[in-house]
């Protein structure tokens, strides 16, 4: 097969054809937060297992891509009526690291210096939270979107892990890298496809495709979770008989996924697959009362599904502060 | 009339016949935060005024407290619905710091090292936020609990913030200043009354004593919110059209006080008058889009009011990130 390597070049230009993702200048400089301002890591235990939500930042789209499948008008006042602004979503980007036995797994990159200018913190919140990250063991990817997995590279696009065993899903490795797929989407979705190629081929990186119910290391499993991307998957981690599920994009809003679980987003690469999936999974974390944390949920993003009604809601685990 | 001032052994005492609020030793060293540690204050703006959350720390009550008006199995089950442990609450202690103009208005005080040892940790986290405790104009007690006043003096028996203006509600100070009320509550309160006294009567501190409507500075005012102790009040910011109110102890609970309204607590020294209190409040926040914080909601605290079937829910603001 012909391999697709464009150049950051292409990526640039396809960039400046899709405005609303502009990417920021590639030499960027890190802003580091201000003195005393929020903190972007949040420190919890489950089981064994001590977890730690690292932000990758924060951006905004239009909540037009919100609920494409029902009425907009509906979308919008559905949000008001929540104290969400109706026209800019917002999104926060909420990375698990696991630390289980000998493994520390991390979920996601991020998305570098190659997306919004308030995305590509990882590295310096981990710096901030204490984390070394040449100690990270395994990085599992969930799905191969802009925010997910283009931080894979630095600025001399080698892998920012260099140490740590890569793990993706079979099925979405094998959607991004068939052949010639960058002219077979739409020209909205080219420089995903140009994005999700560059970094699923750097330098230094040899996958390990997993299938449902591939076990990262012991107490950490990954499940199929498709419908958002092709091969989407979601991990779980259990400890003492208690799991938490890292659900990636599976759900990414604490209000219109639970009340309005049928609603799915212009994103979502197969509308009713994603919401088949949604429904599937509140059910499964209500029943067994299992955590949940949503990468795109309000930070810190991790809580406990409840039903209610026809529905469900979200309900966010309690901030843990250190032992005095 | 005869001031009541007993003397730290006193409270000792009266602490030692109450071993549900057992006190640290006096001399107990403040505990910082381990590296990485979860922080413990939270910045954001309401139209031209900077808010900052601080915590004091956080605590344990059994739930037997909760609800107590309702059949407690009730209470029990609704905790358990909500990912609550049903044996167990959590009272977190997020204190509002208000810049608006030249004031820089600091909401209650928290425990010192009088109460919990997981509590007494304001001042720490003012430090960890970069806050100037010389700076702050204006110190509002809401009522005179432990866990809001307590903190008031130093080891030294001095006032911790000793440049402000101190003000309290003139029918909160009327009530825990009156004649011989030791000896006219119950035991388990006695404390409860020795430490107020101790602590409004702190040497340096002349309270500027507020009625219902009180300004403390250009767009911050305190309104009466009674129930939850005889005096206690509430304080409003305003800006740029945009309201925030700090509740105290009017609320309490995101789960109980929004959903099942009409449940008082242990604690609440007038039941019937604390739940129309609530309603009110609840009721003019959800008409109003007021923004709210719980002195005890789960960290930072912050949230809007969403009227749902014949109740309310509690709808937790977005974590702010600094701007890239």
């Amino acid at each position: 097969m012909t391999l697709l390597r464009p150049s950051r070049r292409d990526i640039l230009k396809l960039a400046a054809m899709a405005p609303a993702f502009a990417l920021p200048a590639a030499a960027r400089a890190q802003l580091g937060a201000p003195a005393g301002a929020n903190p972007a890591h949040f420190r919890f235990t489950l089981g064994e297992a001590k977890l730690t939500i690292l932000s990758d930042g924060y951006f905004s789209m239009p909540t037009t891509g919100l609920g494409v499948n029902a009425d907009h008008a509906e979308v919008a006042a559905f949000l008001e009526a929540h104290f969400l602004t109706p026209e800019q979503g917002y999104s926060h980007t909420n990375h698990l690291l696991v630390e289980l036995g000998d493994a520390k797994v991390l979920v996601d990159v991020g998305s570098g210096n190659r997306w919004f200018d308030t995305t590509g913190q990882l590295l310096a919140n981990m710096e901030a939270a204490g984390v070394d990250p040449s100690e990270i063991t395994h990085v599992v990817i969930t799905h191969a979107h802009p925010d997910h997995i283009w931080g894979i590279r630095d600025d001399f696009d080698e892998a920012i892990f260099p140490d740590a065993e890569y793990v993706m899903g079979e099925a979405e490795h094998a959607y991004w890298m068939q052949d010639d797929l960058v002219n077979k989407v739409e020209a909205a979705e080219q420089q995903f496809v140009v994005g999700a190629v560059n970094s699923i081929s750097v330098d230094g990186v040899e996958w390990a495709l997993a299938k449902d119910g591939h076990e990262v290391a012991p107490g950490i499993r990954l499940i199929d979770t498709p419908g958002h991307t092709p091969g989407h998957m979601s991990l779980v981690v259990e400890s003492d008989g208690k799991q938490l599920m890292a659900l990636g994009d599976s759900m990414s809003h604490i209000h219109t996924n639970f009340e309005r679980p049928e609603w799915y987003n212009g994103f979502d690469h197969d509308g009713d697959l994603t919401v088949a999936t949604r429904k599937r999974l509140l059910d499964m974390a209500a029943a067994d009362r299992m955590s949940v944390l949503g990468y795109h949920f309000p930070f810190p993003g991790v809580g406990h599904v409840m039903r209610e009604g026809e529905g469900y809601r979200f309900i966010p685990a309690l901030w843990q502060f250190p032992k005095g």
